[in-house]
């Protein structure tokens, strides 16, 4: 499996709105085990995205999928930058599903 | 919903043995939504733990649980430390439980 844990900052005041377009597109991603949108209750512009994808030749090719590059273009404007961004090899717990 | 992404520190070697522990400790949580065990490729003593429950009670509770306690009095001896511990707010995304 691989994994990523990033934390994503919104333009001031704008984290709502972003946070409408990444929910809205995030379905229907093939070999997306998990992916969960979070805010930050510290941090007012601050967003939580951890993903576990069955591969990382998946999680590349869903930045081609076309939901996934409409979601880019609409959020860009509201994405002031990224503070962390992690790599990870997920190895098992609870709530993946099983492997097939 | 209730989050927790964190980085833990196994002592020098001890990571597979403390990912073996927490593996088998993470069952039958009650509104543990998700609970994902991965490894850092970059830091060969680091786990990350991201976490989504109903609510904070529900984390809470958990840590009274007999498998969870005893999970915990097993890995004491492996955990170096935590580098690192948020809480967060999940709002949705791909892989949760639909809402009952």
């Amino acid at each position: 499996m691989y994994g990523l844990i990033g934390k994503m900052r919104a333009t001031p005041g704008q984290r709502d709105a972003l946070l409408a377009i990444l929910l809205d597109g995030t379905d229907a991603m093939p070999g997306c085990l998990s992916y969960v949108i979070a805010q930050d209750p510290a941090d007012a512009d601050a967003i939580w995205i951890t993903e576990v994808w069955t591969d990382a030749g998946s999680h590349k090719a869903s930045l081609s999928l076309p939901a996934v590059q409409q979601a880019i273009a609409k959020a860009r404007s509201l994405i002031a930058g990224f503070d962390s961004h992690v790599e990870t090899v997920p190895v098992g717990g609870h709530g993946l599903p099983s492997p097939r």
